[in-house]
């Protein structure tokens, strides 16, 4: 088993036929999101799920009225931190500890050096920090619907600004990083669904030092 | 199948075994990379596969002495387009176009429209930009690693000017963004291995909008 044939069969969806994924497979896609690594551990992004026809709708402008935000089954957000705080680094690490029985200052040392680390920091570039945390899970959950046969269409085309406010992230210390509508290709409407899938060279892909 | 269980056999591997990874393994790794999806498919991001000691030992003291570097079967270096130009960005659709066997023209519009976009931009924001990609690449990389049963170890904490020169990184317009160790847990000597995996309350990673 590998995931190759699943990448394979997986392409960017342009049009979906609006039939509904299985909440069982929804909930595997954001698991498998939840298990990806992140720096440190602090997995620093939430993912926000939108099934409201009405909500999906309002969306739709915002992505610059891509038809997958409407004809997708599920609309998943993926949503980094907008910084690193202390406050957020702490809560972290107080549910590690008490998730592996430890006491509270278990990790007092990499906490404050974390803490000292990011404070230093520019929200923005905690922020850009955190999204690309969030591009990991991204990436895991891209795959994860690949063998589950679930289409995506990745999206960084849409207005994040206009969709944190509509979303009211702002509140809950969240930017809107990706866009990820899962659902099912529309064989006959998708321009895209038969032509070929295509990558740089594989030799020009990568480098070896031996 | 799903990746759910391949993910929580993975860990961030704190001390490898120097057992090697059959070179099929690693090709499996890399390419599951190169199939990953990036923005516009510009894929603007090298793998660079380091086995060779020597190197791995000047590497070392740059990742902060962290003994994965030495201690792995095979270093990857994911780097990233130190910027999108106007050559780059057409170089991709040269080679889409002929793969598709459609005239260099097909995609015109298109492109235009990607360099007037990233050319308005920073070279620093489209190198955060296209390190965002290869981190997409880094979690797909990951996945299948943990579905062949072989080790990593996502890096963050390395200096990257200083493998950049290493590497000669600038001269090929790119520059590292993660390190991915690969290779075999040594089940006595990480004290990471048998401490319970935690995430953060699924409840608090996931906002409905139903």
């Amino acid at each position: 088993m590998s995931l190759i044939e699943h990448l394979n069969w997986r392409y960017a969806t342009k049009k979906m036929n609006g039939q509904k994924v299985p909440d069982e497979k929804v909930n595997q896609i954001i698991q498998a999101a939840h298990l990806a690594p992140t720096s440190s551990g602090l997995q620093p992004f939430k993912i926000i799920v939108i099934t409201n026809q009405e909500l999906k709708e309002k969306i739709a402008p915002i992505a610059f009225g891509q038809s997958q935000i409407t004809d997708c089954s599920h609309l998943l957000v993926f949503a980094a931190w907008d910084n690193y705080t202390e406050e957020n680094i702490r809560n972290v690490f107080r549910h590690l500890n008490a998730e592996r029985g430890l006491p509270d200052t278990a990790t007092a040392d990499y906490e404050n050096r974390l803490i000292s680390m990011y404070t230093a920091k520019t929200p923005e570039e905690n922020f850009h920090h955190a999204a690309k945390q969030a591009y990991i899970g991204f990436g895991v959950a891209i795959a994860e619907a690949a063998i589950l046969h679930v289409d995506t269409t990745p999206m960084e085309g849409f207005d994040a600004a206009a969709l944190d406010e509509l979303l009211n992230l702002k509140e809950q210390h969240l930017r809107s990083t990706t866009l990820l509508p899962l659902g099912y290709r529309d064989e006959t409407g998708d321009w895209l669904v038969n032509l070929k899938k295509v990558r740089t060279p594989l030799s020009d892909f990568v480098i070896e030092f031996k």
